[in-house]
């Protein structure tokens, strides 16, 4: 940039540097999207076509920065991106990596949008946008930690979701007969209840709706329980 | 968020809230645009469907939070959104508003592209992506002076753009020889250069080119000259 | 500091800039002074050696920084330092000018004690310290306010505990007898209160209990009427 | 605190809260010690009264917070606490805990100085005073190098100034001399010099000046060879 005598403004810029030898997290969350898969007519309880939208926006993102990355892990609109302890992305500036992790995220997003929404063009008044974050962890047992929390809260939102979309559609409760019939109930009876009421197994839902969608450091889709993988998926790091 | 045993994770998490009754600019530049532009053989030195890409883009962002917005400034790759010092976007969180302001110009830039480069389709491996700041200043004496340096900076670089590439277009010299024709020059030296070798009068250059552009809270793009306006363009803030 | 391949531990260091042209308050409080005064029997309500021993040592911090400071407020066992917005003072960095302070005085806190408290000498068990905390505030507007509220604060703290305290020490009140006998009252009742109780007429109260101490830069301590004299205070700033 | 309409200027304090699950380094250092040392003749290289003053002071701040401590070290004018991970210390908030170690620290240099320096009492207009800042460290291991790095820098330190005054105090030499006589030689050289210009063999040197001083979080103070010592100093943490 030029000088000029206005340039003693830039010293009013901060830069936070995020501390060294410390995983970073990115966490990507879709703004309004309950008003956003409304528009969109999203289908209930999961959008296969939005999630497949999220996964491959995400694949991007962790191709282009795969040296520093050692996973990402996504669900519903969020996503998750976990980078190496020793990373030295943008000199560790968490406002460079979390505004251009979003924005890239973002631009994918839209781009691909037609590839997943195939009959349904993206109006220019109801466009996506996602905020971003960067969360600092200090050790690998918390970083498990953070993706078993994400995990353990994609079971627990899709089994309500599931048992509570199955009632209003299969057995034409109204919502609020839907959740008085669910409140209160622990994930065994939720899914006695999706299995006596709707008829269906929740065992047999898609391994996406169910475990969420990892993407590996090659940029591999893959769902599975997180829980039990924990050590393997940070084996190394 | 469903509660697990994990969700102690959450206390990693920092909220960096940015200093009450305080000026935010929020500045989004984009991402190597320097091989962006080359890859979608952006016209030199300016290109006009770029530019007004920008600008729509801004404008939208300037829309949805009119009510915060004082106004906002672009030129080439980079956009500056002015928020009033009262604003309570976001509560004041610094990468809500940063990531946030980023995503939705992203998204827009995107959705936008085909309108501008009508004949020219995004490539998926060479998408638009931006980082994005946001700058606290205490005083609108600071915050026109923020605005100044920008503008001085539109004016500095686009004269020395026009006057280098006219060089190599008109008038067949190498980069190197325009680079050295122009080295050390001032102002009036290069505008003088550019119409005795290459004909071009600089007054009579586009003034989007000349002087950025510049989107008001209501959504007008105008075309002004900052530092005779200045005064004029905060009044009431 | 020498070399080493130790060394690469510095980088885990953060340097927390304070915006520029940004008025600066430094404030320091006493820790756990409830039991310190207990121990060494301070004055109820106010103990007037304790409070000089607080101007005496705020007096000697103003006078080393006197050019970067604009004034000096203290009451019971608080000071607030305000420097000009311009200050340089160890290049504005947050823990430097916070540490500093307090540390300097800390030490002639404990350096003037036996000046003041002559035939009580400091217990090695028993010793003051302050926490301190840097704040800012970016216009002199809310400066004035910040200065305000510290004086309002003195004004309502002093005048409940003066009545508090001559409620028990006068008229034989047990503390939960005088707590309830105040319970709920404003000021003009506190002070007929303590007029018509105690006999003591609150507007001939030392000034220094009644309105705090103020240290101009020039290590002068007087005792104002701060919300009448708040714009010539900081005339000139 | 009592409430008013001036209250609002709370909203301008920040607090920053240290990562959680971290180890907390505080590092205190003397204010202008050159000068202060100068004045009151320490002795040269090494005051041992300093130093024990500096070690009395620590070991009273550890044994206040021994139940959030590992361990302290000091060496000349400096000392650096080394805080559990766990620790929940004034919340972890950075400024509480920089400004009361500090606060604290320079309360006891005070009140003990006379014990130490007892023909020579502290003057009013050259009082001591230190900062504080805090460091986080993510694992052990790098709280091991800072040791180490703090270590090292007392060996080197002391080998240089030791053999520098006693080439000015044994051998006649002007400091420039002296300084010339070191210039570009490495440990061992120095010692050699020690040793056949000065008749002192570096090793007979107290294990103080040498080594620094350490606090165990019982109050003991040590005098050992960190390297050597380091996986048992932490063992446990």
């Amino acid at each position: 940039m030029a000088n000029s005598k206005y340039e003693y403004v830039r010293q009013f810029e901060t830069h936070d540097v995020l501390l060294p030898d410390t995983y970073i997290v990115v966490r990507i969350d879709g703004k309004k999207f309950h008003e956003f898969s409304k528009f969109y007519d999203f289908a209930k309880p999961n959008d296969e076509r939005a999630l497949k939208l999220m996964n491959a926006s995400a694949k991007n993102v962790v191709l282009k920065y795969k040296s520093d990355m050692i996973l990402a892990f996504g669900e519903s609109d969020e996503y998750s991106f976990i980078l190496r302890k020793d990373t030295k992305l943008f000199n560790r500036r968490s406002d460079k990596i979390a505004s251009l992790f979003v924005s890239l995220f973002t631009s994918n997003y839209v781009a691909l949008w037609s590839k997943f929404f195939t009959d349904r063009p993206l109006d220019l008044k109801h466009l996506p946008y996602f905020d971003s974050r960067c969360v600092l962890y200090p050790s690998l047992a918390i970083v498990k930690d953070y993706l078993s929390w994400r995990f353990v809260d994609t079971h627990i939102n899709n089994l309500y979701n599931t048992a509570f979309w199955q009632l209003v559609l299969k057995c034409g409760m109204t919502p609020q007969e839907s959740e008085n019939r669910l409140s209160g109930t622990v994930s065994s009876e939720k899914q006695e209840i999706l299995f006596s009421d709707c008829g269906i197994n929740y065992n047999n839902e898609p391994e996406m709706f169910k475990k969420g969608s990892l993407v590996t450091n090659k940029g591999s889709i893959i769902h599975v329980d997180i829980i039990k993988e924990i050590d393997q998926l940070f084996e190394g790091y």
